[in-house]
């Protein structure tokens, strides 16, 4: 069963990056500053963990959804499925970049910082449309392979691709306002699925 | 099979977490005290590590109790779970954050410690709530949503919720009591399940 | 699916605590010792590292095949199955610690670190021997569950855990000797199992 | 069901450890440098994240394929599976010691790192080979155990193997070309497997 180990990894690699997010919260014990001050400075490190597990929870669930669908796997589409994780486990790294970046508050600094986390999540959205393709590809019976329905579902699913890095550069502007984006197009891709059909036939064992 | 894989991503996160607990203990071999004075004045870790395995663990058993029963998954429930595992995921965090303010004991930075602590339980009290709420939701056949009875079976599993804020108040006159309490719980709760009934129906391929 | 899921936690905290053992090998690029002095140097925590990872994967591959025999998984298995993975958790700690004393060569502090280290493999061996205990329990047939088979399966089952104490006290005279034995031992467990039956319907989907 | 747990627990390895390949990359915001000259000069450490990333993920690509074809599971097939995972968990640590020395060019030093990394990747190989060997001895009808045609298939899926010893002579003239070889590698490996059947009854539930 090619499609449940396809899962089975998948689930591994996305609950390992979403828990290792924690990794970048901490704080020390035997500084000068107080614990309430600490954790108020800290404040960039728990919006991002917030965001960034948000933007990973929602993957899970919307990749979960869009795997349901594949009746067959092959090799390419086990190539885009690498390629989502390979951004998936930058996220940690990009994450901690960000929010150390936010708390020095050195402007050009903190737009490669900006960059580089939008880079993620541009590379996620990338790699997420062109795993949608290919199990529409399998999808679509014999001739309606580029019939014009098939492309326009692409597309459309592909438009949300192209607001990631749009976000991105809005976070040169503001970072916060980046990081806000990101955690509402989460919630909105959480309960709003473009193109990924729903779960109805959940539950059962 | 949507509870398939809900099930195996949320045995993906709680296993990390419960893990990367360990990443809270370590001993300094070229510091200045034997080891045996390092071990015993890590004691705080020691008790943190143990009292937030087991109230994963525990997490994990009724966690598991409650998704069997789920004969339908929808956006909400997932959204729920990942409410829950954005709590446990904080737990390692937490628990260190309490352990170093343990040993070196500052009063008024133990006190914040404990409130972080206490809130990382409290919100994993509420997310499992909701999440019960919403799986006996589904139970419940047309035109018995509100029921009394399944009113009184929520309200029954909400009460639990409460004792982990009210711990985390005693904490705040004694740190270990907490700890202790808050362990004791865990296993009460091990044995016992309010309203999650139980996995009788184990074993089988 | 209890059993399922049992199996399915059990592997992710194994998979975690065998992986997180490679955290513990490190060097310093910027060091003044050459690479490979440092890996010579750094001997202990390979030998650590090579004996815990036996350790760890041979309790998969008979946890597997235990598990395999539950026809029955209760509240009380499940807690033995937790305490199994307590100590399982424990080991990258105990590990990391006994090689740090290894390197630094305080006979005293060694000491220590040898009784850690035999504390948590004897500590598996102890769980392992409930859960045994627990499954084979539920495999008797009614008024049969203290038949003198029974006892006897059990007790050949313990003698092996009487082993693990008995080598760590040897590591009070030579900690390497130790290391060697526990990983014979797991090498032994590896291809006989004691009372375990064997996988041999393994295969099939 | 053996083969179903022994993919469940190799998945969790390999997801776990191509996630903890991320813990490497890390930057300074209290540095002197500005993040963009630390990124750019932070580029072996992305070079072989990429790469042993690649590398883990066809490992994982083509230990599905393999496992599929098994029909019967043994302890000594268990065993070199354990084999395989052990260099598997050794990949970060190898990984993060040659981006290490990559960034420092100390020439004798650079050369350790690569026969180090080089070790890594040829025991993953010769792991992989006992495993393939073990699992086409089960196919082999009784009587033709030792048929030249399986001889052969094994001889020719060695072969590859041989590659990997190779790969790291060349990396002690040039470490990147190395790099960029065992990329070049794992993504043929990824489309064209040596042997391995594919996957073309994938899906189904």
């Amino acid at each position: 069963m090619t499609r449940a180990r396809l899962e089975a990894f998948s689930d591994g690699v996305l609950a390992v990056a979403i828990t290792l997010l924690v990794l970048d919260l901490h704080v020390d014990p035997h500084g000068k500053q107080s614990l309430a001050t600490q954790l108020v400075a800290e404040w960039p490190s728990f919006a991002a963990y917030l965001v960034s597990f948000l933007v990973i929870g929602v993957i899970w669930v919307n990749h979960h959804a869009l795997i349901q669908r594949a009746n067959h796997v092959d090799r390419l589409l086990l190539f885009y499925n690498l390629l989502l994780l390979l951004f998936v486990t930058s996220v940690p790294f990009t994450t901690s970049t960000l929010a150390g970046y936010l708390a020095v508050e050195n402007a050009q600094d903190l737009r490669v910082a900006v960059l580089l986390y939008g880079a993620s999540m541009t590379g996620m959205a990338i790699a997420f449309t062109l795993l949608f393709a290919r199990v529409s590809r399998f999808e679509a019976s014999e001739g309606q392979v580029w019939s014009p329905a098939r492309i326009r579902s692409i597309v459309r699913f592909g438009i949300g691709t192209i607001l990631y890095p749009v976000v991105a550069l809005i976070g040169l502007i503001s970072a916060p306002l980046m990081l806000a984006i990101y955690g509402a197009l989460s919630i909105y891709y959480m309960f709003n699925q473009t193109g990924v059909a729903g779960e109805r036939a959940g539950g059962g064992d």
